[in-house]
Parts: structure tokens; sequence; C-alpha cells
């Protein structure tokens, strides 16, 4: 038997750098991602996440919910160049208009219809109702959304080109800060009433 | 209504370029990619796939099906860092051990349970029971399996970190093909007859 | 001499590969980038480009204009991983709130004062005020705007980390195309009023 | 003297950051690799490695021996994207069916012969024997193998397109650790008697 | 308002990965970049810099300042991609021979006329005189320089494909350190006089 | 048997994209290198190279050649990230001061004796004598050479972290085109006698 042993100790250099780097958050970040936790203490639980399997609350005024499986709730995403997120939308429920600055997005509807669409640089408007088990894409850093139409509820699971794809929301990045009314005036050409109405509604001042 | 047609010249650049590739898969391949399909030709279907809602065909041997969305069949996903796949597994069904080349993986099951696992280059094994709506990874190039070992159906929803993950079942690359058999015996320390009655099973000659 | 042509023949192996890819705008585009002009039809002027020199006009509804060198105008930085643009702002001009999908922006004021800013994906704003000399960087993908509010024109000059960065335009994405306005009104929490004035005053229709 | 120095200090701004950045192992992992060492204390032996001039020692089962330079052996190839090894195989040394994860593999034999080849995932099997002096290419992520079926000794040096390419022996990852010799059986179609040999012959359990 | 702020938590996770990454450059590097400020104490002022608004000294042997914005001294650019800088050259300045080992560059002339110009590997030379307004591009890691052979000061505003270009003047990297003179005769053909000549005039010792 | 077919032909989707990609230099290049040979016609053959086991011509001015395996003389490299030459040196020979744009090196030496060096951009030189089996690194970018100053002969097996890595030797990019002698000796500091031996000894004209 000895003379195995000492075949793995030679075959088998240390090269855990390569395989994964499950993220240790209690660290500080770097351009590429987190530091990785220690090849010993990681474990199987690492790389498995049971958030997506529970539906989001959708009792709020968009009657929606985003869950996340990115980096952040998902350690063991880190440094894989991908990620997910579970999408609930309650009849009538809407992700608003938002973009993933860092990935593009493959979406698949698991449950009911959703009606989704993205814009592209040329101002082009791609959009289509999708059933159950259609799939639609929504490629990186694009204006996109998505909207239940129906009576019943949907859900879609969406993954990502990144770990970290990052999600702003239109409306919440113009109206639920404290960045001035006037200028947000100026730069959507939207006027002060309207602005003002929402940033009221949406939670921001200024 | 004119100065605003001017400003959109002006404001607008062609920019393309940048937003997305549909792939023209007539076209040869290029390390990135495959051509890009001319933007004009290019409409809401082409980012729009219905084939992860088909169940797969799992009366085989493996009592399993992969249909894939990667980009030779949705040829949407070219250049955007991602694609995706279904897996359905009748009762007993199993993936068999395999790796991606080009991509990490996050799986998600979408109904049943499915016991799944993968094996890092330290030759340690992460394994576990998955039940519906548990997501797993599976880091690039690294064997794993997902296997059925109940008595109703499972289907997961994988998605890749590339439009192209690439996939390597281990007993097709060695029992499927013309490899030498004496060759398969000497770098799988594998018997003669247990590779001569694989390549039987599975088709291989040599 | 003839040794020295030997050495030069052994010494420089053809490897123009690697050097610098000028656009051949006639071909299709791939996901990494167009396709290489013959090296032996590259010249200097390939490399030159005097339309950042040019004043943008700015007599148009946003009294400003964005004079890029992107791929598409300037095909020598194909491949390199940068591209640059003018702007140009008469007094009160704006460059309305828009993103680079697949950039990063650093920017320099050469001329005048520009208040510039950006939101971040936790929503928060980051903006200020920048005297000529003044530069600052613009995340990838996350919303910004730049507004002269002096009464003397003004200047930047801003680069990319992407030869085709892109450009979408908040404003023009929602109200100058076919969108229709009930679904721009869901994803927004615009009123109708405010939607439809908008498409009116930036040509969309729907 | 001084207008120099002046120079100097103008014109050479500290720019440690791109030219390298040798492993400091001590410290925590990242996705792109080690914290670099500090550079005031990086000297030129940081950059040279003698370990792939010294034979491998071949009296093992498979009568061969890999000598890794990557990076946890030789910590200046951390972030250059590139790092080495030596093969030595004694007359009938094998070095056994493996991929690497995380890297593509330029072989170049410096002395005797060997058989080499890898499978495609189109399950397409590329095999030749080599002489000294010929190269052979095993792109990324893919089965291969390095066979000396000749009565003297080979050696070769590989190289990889990563520090950290990885290396997972196919036969050590299903015998050599405790995954369950019936899942085993069930992901790899192999008999329950041959599993159980190879577990015994290898290390494994379970 | 409690419903808002419910969607709010649900809707925007912490994605401060991807947004930015200031670098604290009291930490390693990684080669990724440095690590990250924490987000909760990065300010307005990480994203701006007034350097280049300042005239570089000229009073050297060159005649010429370089004043950088990488990301040592704008640590806003880190993990961005990008940076840049601003060459003053007075009447008669040289930005002698050098390479940006990791990046390409885009210059743009703000004032004067500068002559520059850079040699392809296939030895070919591609050098134009640019006047205010006109841009120049230099491929990554090709020798090139800038004259200003004008009776007026020129400025130029160049910008880098990288947060950390790097800087290496081939006369400064020969003859201003301790590189053995006989050693600099044999890779670069000059005779001993005019090694010994230079390393007195840049500082050389050796 | 036909179950078995009918696994194979929904197992293994059409995945070529991922594997590999030959260069078929006949078509035009793109920033990722250049189109992928049909994967019909790939045989081993275009993963199999013999040039470096050929010794190099050393009867030249410089008693030294590089014989390089890139994607030119190698179509198989393309797109997989490494590429290799290989350096013969007589005895005095020389591989002038150069770099390579686009890659990092790792050298071996297989027979003989090589002094070789780098210098850093914060221009300190890191040199040593290497002995036959002795390795050296040479990060992307930076000015190296080696020389063989023993009576006998050297060979060095390098490899790049780029299929097309370029080779800048600054000797010849100074002296051996049409770049005016005057702007030579502006940008050097060298003195125009010894630019006009050069470029009469390299081949140089102007």
């Amino acid at each position: 038997m000895l003379p195995i042993l000492f075949v793995l100790l030679f075959l088998l250099p240390s090269s855990h750098a390569a395989d994964f780097c499950v993220a240790d958050l209690t660290v500080h970040l770097t351009p590429s991602g987190y530091d990785c936790k220690k090849e010993s203490s990681v474990t199987t639980d690492d790389f498995v996440f049971s958030g997506l399997g529970v539906p989001g609350n959708t009792s709020n005024i968009i009657k929606a919910a985003v869950t996340p499986a990115f980096v952040v709730q998902f350690p063991g995403v880190n440094g894989l160049g991908i990620s997910a997120a579970r999408l609930d939308l309650a009849p009538g429920g809407v992700i608003p208009l938002h973009t993933h600055p860092a990935a593009s997005e493959f979406l698949v509807v698991t449950e009911g219809t959703i009606c989704a669409g993205f814009i592209s640089t040329a101002n082009k408007v791609y959009y289509q109702t999708l059933n159950t088990g259609d799939s639609m894409l929504f490629p990186q850093g694009l204006l996109h959304f998505q909207v239940n139409g129906c009576e019943t509820k949907a859900v879609a699971i969406v993954s990502f080109s990144s770990p970290s794809p990052g999600l702003q929301i239109t409306a919440f990045a113009l109206f639920a800060n404290n960045l001035p009314s006037a200028l947000v005036e100026t730069v959507t050409f939207l006027d002060d009433a309207e602005v003002k109405k929402l940033k009221k509604l949406l939670g921001g001042t200024g």
C-alpha cells in the first residue's frame, strides 16, 4: 500500500487554488470577488442553497419579490462566474424596469405566465409573453422588466453570468434616495409634480 | 420635431456591437463564439426558447435526458457568458459521471428529489440529497453526477457560466468510441473483461 | 548583410495576430469584436482620429452633444479594450440619465464646469461639481448624468474600458420607441399623462 | 544630477501593481489567485525554480511521476496565466486518464517516446506516438493520458494556461476516496467486483 | 410606507460587490487589483481626481512630465479596467521611447502639437504629427514615443485599458540601474562608450 | 442497441464550440484569434507539432535562433491561451533585449547554461545564471534577454500565456526600419554616430 500513497503524494499536488473559492464574507472584497474560505473548512453545505425553493413574500407595492442567490446570500458562487435568483409575481405583480450592471440573465418560467422584455441601446423593444417552460435572455446592462398580467401567480428561476450581477431598479434609483428633484427632472424630462409624487411614494427626499 | 431627431442621431451612435451577438451558426466559429447575426434581422424570437419546458424522453438505458439550451440549440446565448439545460430523471434515472470542460454549473431542482455530487481535485467527495427547490453548485471541470433514487420523477434546471459548457461523460469517453481496449485498461486500471463488457454495452470498438 | 536578414527571418516570426486588430466593419461581428483588417493594408491613419477635436452641435433639445470614438467611428480601437468620446454642453446643456452597459467611464473636464453624478445599486447618489481639469469615474452599467449649470459652455473628454461601451439613455429607452404606454407606466410607476407627454416630446408611439 | 532624479520621480510612477504578483501563500486566496508578496521583498529567486530539473521518483504503481511548478510550488507564477510541470515515465510508465479543470496543456517530449491522447466532448479520440522533440496539445478540461510503451525512460515538459491548472485523475477520483461503491457503480456502469477491486488497489473505502 | 421598505429589503439585495471596488492601498495586492475599501466609507471624493488639471513640471532633462491617475494615485479606478494620465511637453519636450506592459493607450492632444508614433512587432513604424484635438492609439506593449517639436507647449490626456498600465522607459531600463554595462552591450549591440556615457547621464552604475 | 444510440443523441449535444478551435489561417483574424477549422476536418495532426525538436540555425550575427510554435506556425494553439518556442544559443549566442507584448513567459533550460534576466517597471534588474533544468519567469511585456556565456551550446523550451505572444526586439525596432535617425536619437538619448552605425549593421534606413 505504501507505493500507492507515494503516488498520491506525487500525483496530486495541492491544487485547491483552481477548484473553487467559497467566499469568506468577513474579509474584504477584491475586484475578482471575496477571499476564499480555507479549503479544509469547506463542506458540502457551502455548495447547497435552499432559498430558491421558498416563495418570496409578494404582499407589497409591486406584488412581487426577488430572492437572490448572489455571492452575499450563497457564498459558494464566488469566483464561479454564475449566480441565480427566484422571481415571484402575484397576479398583477411587476419587477419594475431595471438593469444588472454586471451580468446577462437567463430566465426560465417555472409557473404561470410572464410578460417580459428588454430595450436595446438602439432603442428597440424586444418583449413577449412567456408561458411556463419558456426561457428568455436579457443581455448585460440593458433595461428590462417582468410583469404578471394574469390571474394566477407566476414564478421564474433566473440565472446570471456573474456571482454579483447587481440590480438597479430605475424608479428606485430616481425616486427612493436624496437626489435633488430639480436634478432628477433635468436628467429625465419628467415634470416636477410627477417627480415629487414618486419621491413620496417610494420614500425619496430632496 | 426635427431637433429631437437631430439629438437622436448624435446621441445614439451605432453601438450594436456591445448589446448582444445572436449566433449565425452558418458561419465559422471563433475562440470567442460564433459570428453575430446582423442586428437588423434579429427579432424577439432570437431571445426566446421553449425547449426547456418540454420533458426529455427518459425511455433509455440511463432513464434520464439532458435537454440543452447551449449556443447550438439557442443561438441567442452566444457571447453572453451563460446557457442552461433541463435534466429529466425518471425513477432510477442517472446522469452518469461527467464534466463540463468550459463552465461551472448551478442546478435547481424543480420537481422531485436528486442525489447529486462532485469530486474535487483534492479527491474529496461533496454530495447530498436535494429536494425540490434546493440548489447545488458544480465548479468548472470537476467530475459530478446526478441520480434519482426515488420512486417519482425528478426535474432540474441547470445553468452554466458559458454559452458552450461542453459535456464529457466519462463512461462514453472510455467505452463508446474506438480507443483501443488495451489503452483504456492501461490508463484506468480497469480489467480487460470489464472494459470489453462496457464497450459492448455502450457501442465502443477496438 | 545576408546573415542579418537570416536573423530577421528567424527572430521575427509573423506575430501580427497580437499587435492590433483594426476593425473591418464590412465583415460580421463576433463576441470579441470585428474581424481584423489585413495588416498589410493597415496604415498610420487607422490609428489616428480627428473627430474629438470638433465641437459637437448643441443646437438641440438637450443643448448637448456626444461625439463618439467607438469602434464604429474609429475602427482602430477594435480589440484594444478602450474607446473615447467628446461631450459638448452649451449653457444649460444636459447629457440625460444613461448607462453604458459594457464599460466603465473616466471623464476629464477640459473646459468649463460640469455637475456630474452616478447612482449605485445600493441606491446611493455620488455627485459633484467638476471644474476644468477635474476627473470623475462612472462604474460600468450604473445610471449617471452630466449637466452644465453654468453660463459658459463646457467640454469633456471621456474614455471607456471597451471599444463598444454602448449608450442607453433612460428617457429615450422609455419614451422614444413603441413600448406600449401602459407597459411603461406599469414598470416605472409614472402616470399616464406624463408618459404620453414625454412620448410626444421624444417621438415615441404606442 | 538633480534634474534627472526629478525626472525619475515624475516619470516612473509606482506601477508595481502591473508587473507581477509573486504569491504570498500564507495569506488567503482570491478567485484571481493569491495575495502578492510585497515588491520590496521580491528577489530574483522568486522567479527561478529548479524543480523541473530533478527526475521524479517513478518507483511506484504507475511507474511515473508528475513534478508540478504550479503556484503552490512556484509562487512566482501567480497572476501570470502560466505554469509548468515535468513528467517522468519509466518504461511502462503511465500518467493515468485525467483532466486539468482550469487549463489547456502544451506538452514537449524532451527524452524518449510517449503515446499520448485526448478525447473530445464529441467522443472522438485523438492520440499519437510522440518522439523526442514532438509537441502535443490537450485542450482545457478534456480527458487525456500519457503512456510510455517503450523500453527506455521518457521525460516531458508540460506547460499550462493557468497558474493553477488543477489535476483530476479519474481512477483516483472514483476509487481512492469514500464515494460509496454503489454510487460509483451507478454513475459509471462498472460492476461491483471491479469497483471494489480498484477501491482496494487505490486505497478507497465505502 | 412600511410595504415599500419591505420591497426595498427584498428587491435590493446587498450587491455592492459588483458596482465598484475603490482600492484600499494599505492592504496587499492580488492579481486582480487591490482589496476594496468598505463601501460604507466610500464617498464621492473617491471617484473624483483633480491631478490631471495641474500642469506637470517640465524643468527637467526631457522637458516633459507624466502625471498619472493610475490606481496608486487614484484608487477609484481599481477594478474598473481604465485609468488615465496627463502629458506635458515643453517646446522640445520628449516622452522617451517606452511601453505600457499591461494596457493599450488612447491619446488626445488638448493643446499644441505632438509628433507621436509606435513600432509594431513586424518592425513597422506608425507615426504622425498630431494637432490639438487629434487622437492616436498605442496598442498594448508596443514601443512608442511622444515628441513636441514645436515652439509652444503641448498637453495631452491619455487613457489606458487597465488601472495599472505600467510604464517602462527603455533608456531608463538600460541606463538608470545596475545592469552591468557588458550585459547591456551584449543585448543591445550598443558600444561600450555609448553605454557608459548614458549610464552616467541617467544615473546608472555597473 | 437502439436505446443507447438514443441516449447518445440526447446526452451528447453538439458542443464542439467549447473543446478547441484549430485556426483556419486563410480566414481573417478577430480580436480573440483566428476562425476555427471545421471540426469534421480536424485530425490528430492539428494538435501535434514537431518543430520544437529541430535545432535552430545559429549561424548568424546573434549566434542564436528562436523557433516559434505560435498560432501562425502551430494553428492548434488558437484559442487555448498558450504557445511555446525553442531557443538555441551557440556559445556566445544572444537573444537580444526584447518584450512579448501579449504574454508572460516560462523558460526551462533543457541543455547548457543561460544567463537570463528581466527589468521591472520600477527599473529593478532580476537576472541569474540558469543551469540545465532550471526555470525562469518573464512577466508580460517586460524587457528581458537570454545570453549563453559558456563554451557549449544551450537550448531552452519557453512557453507563453497566449497563442500570439508577439516578439519585439528593441534593437531591431530602433535600427532595422525606416524610423528617422533624428527621431531615434531624440527618444533614446543615443548619439547620432551610434544610431547610424547600428542602422547600418541591422539594415535600417532614414
